[in-house]
């Protein structure tokens, strides 16, 4: 039953790609990394009831596993190559395994991501990816390189997907605001790992970080991997009109602050490179909002318009809160 | 939470090695694969009730969650160098973390694994490593060279571990045989992957697997990646004394065929080599009994001492049955 599985997840991500040796079939994969690259690896897991509600559809889950995981390699700067999957299913569902592989091959195929492995397990729904990426030597991002008077700035909007969480566990008595609920709950499901970005910003952000946890948490890990502090202004943070239009300005906020699963990039870069970078990345479709600046010390403090410090009490989405 | 049990495996299995650009602690891992090197890869998953039974121990699950993939590095001949953890538990448990680290980390260690990356999740008990280890270009074993005339050998002793599962499952009475019963549930819950055999094989074999789903299974996709069929001796196949004192023939030798979890390596080679590859292994104190041959068809057949053909209608563990 198992090589079944695997043969049908094959022929939906099947992927020519010269630089696998042995794909799916073997007991391992065999690739060959190109000549002055180094490879960036991640695996990030989604339980069903944790990482995404209980009826989200084989194609959400399948597009989200990947996307979580493409996410990471776009928050160091690599271009993804190489996927394993491992499926942990309560059954031998074939029809939920062709949804989630038609999803998963939606987001891998523009990428050009090859799925060389994998392993199908009776269990409680459960998926793990690990993802494999090129970068050149040298020229990773990593959490640990921001510094007093850097800029912190965020990719697209903050909260979205916090409030698509929120619209699929209290749907709607009417339905004149569909558009905009669908719109977040697609955030929610559809995240897009910025992959673009992350390359551009190789060798020009002193500090990167995906917004998985929630933006106090990710940029929380910036601070103390760069022993710095970072003072964020909340009137700048970037949200989108169906956030505002559904959600009071302190839900938003909050949203905004601690809502996870965004899969924004956060990142720092000298204060004088800001203008150029937010040009170069709105010329790849992604824009790229000043949110605040990096101080010395510790932690991540929020200001409010009138100037005082917000109380972030809930620094973030817990895995085990 | 996530951070501090990712801390505590990391204290665990912290390795050296110059090939680990950035390691755990970041978005993703950045490594350097070595000039004149391919990369293998794997992925399996243990969940617990289907692939240990439980009350297993943490660190028993530690060191076989990375058994089993270091097994598939094993039938590539490939040599392990770093791994990926997504670890799945119903709750922040520091203790069994410390538990499973030291198990997993006692397997890495004499192998100088490097741990470089995971992910610790909420949910039911489910553990996926990644491996990933380094091979020759074109040196990898695959399942896929057998030819008519090659001899079939294993390594070590088959049918351990479903008896050591079985001494799990039936708690004696006496215990005047505790010594043969811990000495298969040690095989069950520590498998030794053929890591040295592994690569000993490159350039002998010319077909390999491991023995993870049953001689039988596990033979049977050499056959169908080769093309080719295979004829098992009963009375060839290598059995503990431990296996044959606690079970009946008959039994031990279901065990042998069809019980998995051994982490044995099943490999052809050409008959006129068979004695100098047998020798080279002893020298490496990894025993390989010659128990079969490939022939033309498909399919692999057992016969019993008087030449007689053996039903053998359950083919294997599989994975959903």
């Amino acid at each position: 039953m198992e090589f079944d599985l695997i043969e049908l997840i094959r022929r939906h991500t099947a992927q020519a790609r010269d630089d696998v040796r042995v794909g799916i079939g073997d007991d391992a994969a065999v690739l060959a990394v190109p000549a002055g690259q180094e490879l960036a690896v991640a695996i990030d897991t989604l339980v069903e009831g944790v990482h995404f509600p209980r009826g989200t559809t084989p194609a959400d889950i399948g597009w989200k596993a990947l996307a979580v995981n493409l996410s990471d390699l776009a928050a160091m700067g690599a271009s993804p190559a190489w996927a394993l999957l491992a499926l942990t299913m309560p059954s031998a569902d074939a029809a939920f395994v062709e949804g989630f592989a038609e999803g998963f091959a939606k987001l891998a195929q523009p990428h050009r991501l090859a799925l060389v492995g994998g392993d199908t397990t009776r269990g409680p729904l459960t998926i793990s990816v690990a993802v494999h990426g090129f970068v050149p030597p040298g020229h990773a991002l990593t959490r640990a390189g921001a510094r007093a008077g850097d800029a912190v700035l965020v990719t697209g909007t903050l909260g979205d997907a916090a409030a698509g969480l929120h619209a699929v566990q209290h749907p709607p008595r009417d339905d004149d605001r569909t558009g905009l609920r669908g719109f977040l709950i697609e955030r929610l499901n559809r995240p897009t790992p910025r992959l673009a970005a992350g390359t551009a910003l190789r060798g020009q952000a002193t500090a990167c970080v995906d917004v998985s946890d929630g933006l106090l948490a990710d940029l929380g890990h910036i601070c103390t991997a760069s022993g710095v502090a970072a003072e964020i202004e909340a009137a700048l943070l970037p949200r989108s009109s169906a956030l505002l239009e559904l959600h009071d300005d302190t839900t938003a906020l909050h949203f905004a602050l601690s809502g996870g699963d965004d899969y924004e990039l956060c990142f720092t870069v000298p204060a004088a490179r800001v203008a150029e970078l937010q040009a170069g990345l709105a010329r790849l479709g992604c824009g790229a909002t000043k949110i605040g600046r990096i101080v010395e010390g510790e932690g991540v403090r929020v200001r409010a318009a009138d100037g005082s410090r917000l109380a972030t009490d809930r620094p973030g989405w817990e895995h085990f809160a």
